[in-house]
This record gives C-alpha cells, structure tokens and sequence, in this order.
C-alpha cells in the first residue's frame, strides 16, 4: 500500500469544450498536476531541484487507460484521489479516480518511469529509486 | 475494415513542458483532432451541422488507452494515423498511430460513443447511426 | 468603484515551456477564469444559466492588453487580483494582477462586452444590463 | 521593414468553449507559434540548439496587445501574418494578423526579448543580436 493524496480541480469554462462539458484531455492534465501533487507531498523534492542532486528530470509516461464515467462542466470542484497501485522494478502504477463529492467521474491508471538524461540527451528510465519509495510508503 | 485518414501536426514550443518533450495530454489532444478530422473526411458533417438534423452532439469518450513510445519535441512534423478497428451496437474502437516519419511515438485506442441530449439536457448513447457507419466502411 | 474578487492559482508542470516557466497563454487563460469567478462572486449566475433567462451566453473578448513582469514557475501559487476598472455603455473593462506574495509578475486589462445571439445564431453585444452592473458595485 | 511569413492553423474542436467560438487564449497560442515559425523561416535555429551557441533561450514576452474582431469556429483554417514591426535595441514589436481568408478575425503586438540565463539562472535580457537582426530584415 502507498499514502493516497487528494488534489483538488476547479474546472473552468475554458477547459469545456461546444457540448459545454470538460474536453477529456484536461482529465489527464489534471491527473498529471495530482501525480506531481503526490511525490510532493510525499516529500519528494519538485523535478526542477531533483535533478541537481539525482539526474532525475521527473517521471513520464509510458502508458495510460481512463475511463470516462460522468462528465464534468464548469464551476464544479472536483477532488483527484490519487495513489501507487504497484511499484515494479522500473516502472509505477498510479492510479488517480477524480470525484466530485461521492460520485466517479473518471478513473485512470498511469505507468510511469523515474528518467534521467543519459550522456546523448536522450531519456533514460532507471530503476524506482529506494528513497523515494520509502518516501511514498 | 474501416477508411483511413491521415492528420498532420506540427508541434509547438507551447506542447512541450519543461523537460523538452510534448506535454503528453497533447498527443489525447491531437487524437481528438484526428477523430473528428476521420468523420469529415468520410463525409460526416461537423458536429454544430450533424446535432441540427439528428441530434447528435459528437463521440463522448469513453474510455482511452494509449502506449508512449517515444517523445517528440517542438519543430517536429507528426502524423496521426486513423481508422476504426471495431464497430459494435452502441460503441466504437477508434485507433490512432502517431508517426515521425517511420517511428511509432503513441498509439492510442479510443471507446467513443455518439450522442444525444435527452429532455433533461443530459448526453445519452444511442446505437451507431447505420448511415454513419456506412460512410466510414 | 467595482467589488474585488481573489482567484487562486496552482501553477502545475504542464503549465510550462521548455524554458522552464509559465506558457503564456496560460495567464490569459488564468485571468480568464478570474473574470467569470468575479461574476459569480458577485451573484451573477455561470453563463448556463443566464443564457436561459436573459439570452446572454457570457462576456466575448473585444481586446487585452497585458504586462509579464516577472516569470513563474511549477508549484508556486499565485492569487489573480481582479476587479472592473471601467464600465462604458456596451463594454467594461475588466483589470487582473496576478501576484506571487507581495510581487506583480503580470497585469491584464480586458476589454468585454455581454453577447447574446441573434436570429441567424451570430453573437451580438448589448448594453451592460443594470442589474448585474448594480450586482458588481 | 522585414520578412514578412504565413502560418496556417486548423481550428479543432477542443480550441472551442461552450460558446461554440475558440477561447480566446488560443489566438496566443498560435501567434506564439507563429512567432517561432518566423523565426526558423528566417533562418534561425530553434532554441534549443540555439542555446547551446549563444546561451540564448528564446524571446520571452514583455507585453500583449491584441483585439478580437470576428469569432472563429472547429473546422475552419485560419493563417496568422507575422512580421517584425519594429526592432529597438534591447526589444522588438512583432505583429501577427490572424486572418480567415479576406477577412481580419484578430490582431496582436507582442513586445518580446532576446533573454539568456545568468548565472543564478534568472533570465536576463540581452540586446537585439545584430546576425539575427540581419536574418529577419
């Protein structure tokens, strides 16, 4: 089991699309802002300050699947639970559900890998470092 | 077997965030694109037109599932990659290639149903308009 | 004299560029929200609503005019300062300082007018109505 | 006088708000994009080679000033006209049109300048490179 951090959304009339409901995409920017939300909260330094003393640039995506319950529209507060369903060697799962008060508006599960830049520039995923899933234990 | 369609992006500093690399809700959001850009290109009218005769507001996702590759940055030329993989009573697979040149960098595979509002304003499923479907085979 | 409204701001990592600070864009689009938060602080019902009684579908931008001072960065919450700086008979313009702390790091000024849609569906700009002018004092 | 360089946009849905109409933080978007497009057209690298010869990191804006005059919508293709409307010595007005064939939808002036990093890594202005300069006249 991990530690579950809420995130709190605001959706704005700009993130809603002609049929007046939230252009999906947003969701995942949304569960993005919760993912970085949650490392912070577990105490992780923010990508930026990281790198100096790690390499690591932060941690991108490799896959991701949502699913789209409810829509949501503007002027609603959402809240994005969100945790570590599985820690592998290289790669996470998080999982984020996004509510508005009791009811699922949209789930989604991300794998992710902690990256550096290797000697050419290129992104290099390397092994979940122990600190940090101490950190978020 | 569906047509197919080909959508060029060209991806912009504003994509890409600051490890350099396109933000990745960009690529959920490029897909959204192709979808419509699919439904034109087989004929269908824009949504503002369709929802006039039929009622029809768009494809609501949903449910997504997309793989990342490979990362792409700003001044690159991408192509997305389109057709429907499945028809089924009320939903359809909708599948995106993203390319640089002969690289796969995402693929994404979209649940998309069309909809209606019913008298309470709330968005409704219906069966695939067999019209719809036909223009698109 | 015009009421003023505080809108807070969580500045995420997909808020900014390869540069390492804010995309632009996104202060419009912050400032944006800020406007229609003022609104509603005020009483004046979110747009979905109003359109029923009164036909008007929101306030469309005529113009802005907007300073960057300083940069911002993921994690950092900043606080939109928005009020009305002046209203004319068929526009206002509305004023935003986004602040971090004690700092000015950009200030908008936006020109708006209420739209409603005419018989062929173009968008039409009416006078400011009273009560919602009383409404922001 | 400069070079003057077209740059083509093709509204998508999810450029669009409940109004139906692109939320207006968009036409930034774009005129960024168009920004950088002139640029390369002119024969500058994009920044992040750039950097690695001149420390330069791209041209930060100071300022906007943009007005809206007709609304545009999903489906439409749109070309933003950009040129350089006046070079000073540490700053430069560069003018985009954003024009749906014969007609005028938006104007904007972005005041922008040449910034590097100095040594703490805040942003600092430089003057107007004279090589650049020559490249655009």
């Amino acid at each position: 089991m991990s530690r579950a951090t809420t995130f709190a959304v605001q959706v704005q009339f700009g993130d809603c699309d002609p049929a007046g409901i939230v252009f999906f995409p947003n969701f995942s920017r949304w569960m993005d802002a919760a993912s970085l939300h949650f490392f912070v909260q577990c105490g992780v330094p923010p990508w930026r300050e990281l790198v100096k003393t790690t390499g690591i640039i932060g941690t991108p995506l490799l896959e991701i699947h949502t699913r789209f319950l409810q829509p949501a529209t503007y002027g609603e507060t959402l809240e994005v639970h969100t945790d570590i369903e599985e820690w592998r060697r290289k790669v996470f799962i998080q999982r984020h559900r996004v509510m508005r008060n009791e009811t699922l508006l949209c789930e989604g599960r991300e794998t992710r890998a902690f990256c550096i830049r290797d000697a050419e520039g290129r992104l290099r995923s390397i092994p979940v470092p122990d600190d940090i899933r101490t950190l978020c234990a």
